[in-house]
């Protein structure tokens, strides 16, 4: 949470079941390293017991919710508010992707503006009027034979998407543990050895067929990205395999 | 479903736990339009009444779903196999996030390739060597502080990502529910009727300030993307204002 009091966008909850879902719901912000829970008319009152036990540590968004009467009174701070519904009702309004809702809300809070997010109860979701207090809905596209998300999976995949708007987390990349990935001429070293090798045991038949031979060799172990340590793992298995030829021929073996 | 049989990369749960997060698994993948769900070693048996309490309705993920007894034999048939962890242990395999992870899947679908998704059991994760089964090691991005997340919001997370690799929806689009957006003719006209009745009123107090007053009015009622209906009910509330002035000035409003 980076020391601050409140990040990313406020998370609105109207009149909000269960307990066990708020309490799901402050796990999710904290996931996504949000902070700013509001709830408006909690049906089963506000602290609630059950909202700790799913929480999984996440104490301390709850700690720090905010209890409202009214939806306005809970957004009366905010100056972007976005409504999550499944359903486009009748009305005239801009309907927005998690993403696009991610990548305006950080441009708005570079710009100093506060940002929130309105969820609706369990089983109905938002009402109209509700939805008419926001600037915007956002509506996250899904299979539309089996729509209806859990109040806590919303507010992961809205969170989500505003985490990863600022996320560097690079696409794809090698962990090598503590080793490091081979350089080419250790690569070779290894390839150089091996073709060596084998060219000793007579497995390539033919010359005319062992320079493409040579190539589909190289690109396994070329696709492998090996590290260091795996290089040197190779040379031990050729080596075995070498010195246990010999130890047969020599009749060592048996 | 789009009538497949099995829609998307295979679900395999190694190790669950609880019934009910096999459940919230099985409708989180129906929320994303997958429907292939392999059990390895479920600890309570299978089938599990608990898990269909919890699945909202997605039986038909449940009733399909396989049961093994080694992860091997769970993803023997497919081609890529991706394995979800949150911690980055010393091993050297390839790191994807959700996002490259679902664009690969989409890839190798196309291709006709199967793909398959590991998630480890409920507390620990999954152990290295199921890990060391798998072609790349998927991570969800999240707060380094509070990265756990439970079973189906990983589902969910993974699966969201597969659905939208392939979604269409637009960003942002403004739904205008029964009625079209006004064309440009409609909104003139309301604009002409504005600043003619303003006009009457001597609402523009000096000649020069009046075009840079015009310009701020248009861009009011430009930015709001009005409907044809909206341009209407806008007359209307030019037409009242008036009318009640008129009364007034005939002394008929008292």
């Amino acid at each position: 949470m980076n020391g601050q009091v409140n990040s990313g966008p406020a998370v609105v909850l109207v009149d909000p079941q269960l307990g066990e879902n708020i309490g799901a719901c402050a796990r999710a912000m904290m996931n996504c390293a949000m902070s700013d829970l509001r709830l408006v008319r909690p049906r089963d009152g506000w602290p609630n017991e059950k909202a700790y036990a799913t929480a999984s540590g996440a104490d301390r968004v709850l700690d720090a919710a905010r209890l409202y009467g009214r939806t306005e009174d809970a957004i009366a701070d905010l100056q972007v508010v976005y409504a999550t519904t499944a359903r486009l009702r009748d009305m005239v309004k801009r309907v927005v992707t998690p993403v696009e809702a991610a990548r305006e809300a950080r441009a708005h809070e570079a710009e100093g503006a506060r940002v929130g997010i309105l969820f609706g109860p369990e089983r109905t979701g938002l009402i109209n009027d509700d939805l008419a207090l926001a600037d915007a809905v956002l509506r996250v596209p899904l299979n539309p034979e089996f729509m209806s998300l859990n109040l806590a999976q919303a507010v992961l995949l809205v969170g989500y998407e505003w985490f990863r708007a600022a996320d560097a987390t690079p696409p794809s990349l090698l962990t090598t543990g503590a080793s490091r990935r081979a350089t080419k001429a250790e690569l070779d070293g290894f390839f150089d050895r091996l073709v060596a090798e084998l060219d000793e045991t007579g497995f390539f038949t033919t010359a005319e067929k062992r320079p493409g031979m040579l190539r589909n060799l190289r690109n396994i172990f070329q696709r492998a990205d090996l590290t260091e340590q795996e290089i040197r793992t190779l040379h031990g298995v050729v080596a075995a395999f070498v010195g246990r030829k010999k130890k047969r021929e020599t009749g060592e073996d048996r």
